[in-house]
């Protein structure tokens, strides 16, 4: 793996977790409740020897459930009464947002007790608490949510970002997405030399806004610095292809496109189910199937590739889906281990910190 | 069917084909060839007795392609020395293409020899050459591209424009879309009161971009003068969710939704090959499922969803995938066929025409 910097462990770990690697978990978020989160923590907790908790939520609540999966020794719990429901205004919570579990979560980053926090709860709340308490990189202007996703490459996903942190993005924001994202393959997915791909409707260098021409240039100029290759434009059809392995795109874009492609993915699917249950003979068929079935469906599960991950900002939130079942957030918290076991938050701090300001300058 | 305008057949139909729907194809544009085109006018021919196409190209290549298929009575052909290669520039074809066979493809439009023109060819010189030869509508400002999408609504699909003749949309262009969505969807889906949808990055009208905000109020006023029903924002996973007909959104965010989709089904229908052949218990489960497996495939089968129609012009063009096979052409025939049955052209024209200009100043 590259070095993107030195390993700054976190400074305050909880004498309980000393020797872990600390994730803060906000345990209340999420359409079903402590109990899902738990079991996802648990089944983390059983792959992982390393891993261990900062559960915030309610005490009362969240002990019996500890217990319970047998977590006791590798957890700490931070009583939080509050919670962010997945309706609520970002706005309010800002203000209002105290005493709630995911204020409590995000702030266990900020104290330097974790360097990744876990929420499966509201996006937008997620997004605005963490600017304002974890505050943005210095030389960031907008951070980026990244995605993983499944796609032809050797290492199974590709990433993009942003999917949804912000509508806009100029040609700075760009860049500092393609070092962020690039960074994040790194550390994430072990890519020692991202391949990074700028959405366009064509592939062409004259094609496009003029932002994108605009990003084209200075991606093209960074990539020696940054440590990555950049192939150019990418068209959506590339995403899955396998030739690219981070793609960069403004946060509408991005979002409109992970929610088509999950869209199409289920559309598919329910297709497929309706095409065995037809007749007798495909019944059969679906039984022996079964496990390639299986195979596929594990390969393509939104729960697998559970977890966007929050860039550009003084620490590292992966935000797990709001309806993730166990599987999901024990996917989401494997993501987030994987990146507090790396330095990520601090790799890419250091990473955007050599290349900013924007190098417009550069030979 | 609700009526659009009083049908306008074309005035100058060849003697030949009096009494036919007329169809102007562009037979040597696509990566196959003419023996392609050829043969997809006639399986249409086959399935519609009403069909007569003016086949424009070199005419000593399709005077025996046409013998052979028995084409003969059906056909007028034009002919066109020169051929659109795929990588021509869309400019230098509007100033030296006037002898290809898609400038005179669409010319037999501009002189209403036929209501609709079909072409496999390159997409930007098409759209270019359309847009010189037959102009814009009045009150139209940008000319859309819309496709066929696979959904799970009772007409089995949904229309999105813009998918790529503009990267730019304002709100008054997003307004226009929609009403020639609705339009489309009429008369191409059958579909009497359309639901139109504006593309977005959530469902609140708090959210998205300026010029989104202010379609919004738009398309929800011209809606019941306009005949469609306006559901307000959609996300992408709406799209194939069948509970909107018309999806509107810009060319650049409807190019990437819709490349994004493609490649996402693409990759499934890989991963899904392979989980079939892993072993030998899925290898006879293959055979076992394969009619339910054809019947899957012929509803997501992009061959059989085949033409982007060029929608804000005086004449209608469906542009065919260049790689359309004999069954992919005949698909965007039989579209062009339904379109100039309807009338859709002048349908199209005078909707246009009855909603400019920009409804401002309504009530």
């Amino acid at each position: 793996m590259t070095t993107d910097a030195q390993d700054n462990l976190p400074s305050a770990i909880p004498s309980e977790l000393a020797g872990k690697v600390v994730i803060s978990v906000d345990a209340m978020g999420g359409d079903r409740g402590p109990a899902t989160v738990v079991a996802g923590c648990a089944m983390s907790a059983r792959k992982n020897p390393d891993i261990g908790f900062i559960l915030h939520g309610r005490v009362e609540e969240l002990e019996p459930l500890v217990a319970k999966r047998g977590l006791a020794d590798r957890c700490v719990i931070r009583d939080a009464r509050e919670v962010v429901t997945m309706d609520a205004k970002p706005s309010v919570v800002m203000r209002r947002g105290k005493d709630t579990s995911m204020w409590s979560a995000i702030d266990s980053v900020r104290d330097r007790q974790a360097t990744v926090a876990v929420s499966c709860g509201n996006t937008g709340a997620l997004m605005a608490l963490s600017m304002v308490r974890l505050r943005k990189l210095p030389g960031v202007s907008r951070p980026a949510i990244a995605c993983l996703w499944p796609s032809r490459s050797p290492h199974g996903y590709a990433v993009m970002l942003d999917v949804g942190a912000d509508i806009r993005a100029d040609e700075g924001d760009l860049l500092q997405y393609a070092l962020m994202g690039a960074s994040y393959a790194r550390n994430g997915l072990d890519i020692a030399r991202p391949r990074v791909g700028l959405l366009n409707v064509g592939t062409e260098e004259h094609k496009g806004r003029p932002e994108l021409k605009a990003a084209h240039g200075l991606m093209a100029e960074a990539a020696a610095v940054s440590d990555y290759e950049f192939i150019g434009f990418v068209e959506g059809g590339d995403i899955p292809r396998g030739e690219v392995d981070v793609i960069v795109t403004d946060g509408f874009t991005g979002n409109v496109a992970l929610k088509t492609a999950e869209g199409t993915a289920s559309l598919i699917r329910d297709l497929l189910k309706e095409a065995f249950r037809h007749t007798i003979l495909s019944r059969i068929a679906a039984l022996l199937a079964f496990t390639s079935m299986r195979r596929l469906s594990k390969r393509t599960d939104p729960r697998r590739v559970n977890g966007g991950v929050f860039l550009g900002l003084n620490g590292t939130i992966v935000k797990s889906h709001g309806s993730a079942d166990a599987t999901g957030v024990s996917a989401a918290i494997k993501l987030a281990f994987q990146l507090a076991q790396a330095g990520f938050s601090d790799r890419l701090a250091a990473r955007v910190a050599s290349t900013s300001p924007l190098r417009q300058d550069m030979p």
